[in-house]
């Protein structure tokens, strides 16, 4: 189940799928910080990843400050990190590619 | 000049014209905390306001959750608040009314 809490072994595989994220220190969810050249190609990644989000209806939580994203990402209805924080962190990857 | 701090009356002054909008503690910055019907209204305010910053050159920070975004405005060349922040969190009162 996509809303199953990722644990154990399926979480470390899950992990080594994605790009620089790390585990937040004392709350199930991981994060990452992305930097880009202005706050124009910032927010155009936003944008993509917006309306990427939507579509699976999982947000992120995010912090920008003109070229750099902090991203958060946590399934608050399973109280921590689920397969859909995986997917959603590989599809930010995809786009910062 | 519009990258003079703003001070005293001339602070208090631009303040009333704004909606809402607190002095952050210990940081020459303003906040306000902008909540909407849901993500696809709180991101289609923001990608107006990312319009209007860019055309400012004057960026925001921000962080978005879902339906809510936290903004902090200040001006980082003048080291505290100044007329720019004034109008950029004018337009943001207005996207958002």
């Amino acid at each position: 189940m996509s809303n199953d809490k990722l644990e154990g072994d399926a979480r470390d595989a899950a992990m080594n799928t994605l790009d620089g994220w790390a585990e937040v220190y004392g709350r199930d969810a991981i994060t990452k910080t992305f930097t880009f050249r202005d706050f124009n190609a910032a927010f155009g990644w936003m944008t993509r990843v917006a309306l990427a989000a939507e579509r699976m209806d999982h947000h992120p939580e995010w912090f920008n400050v003109y070229r750099t994203v902090d991203v958060t990402l946590s399934t608050h209805d399973a109280g921590g990190l689920t397969q859909r924080d995986i997917d959603l962190a590989r599809i930010m990857d995809q786009f910062a590619a």
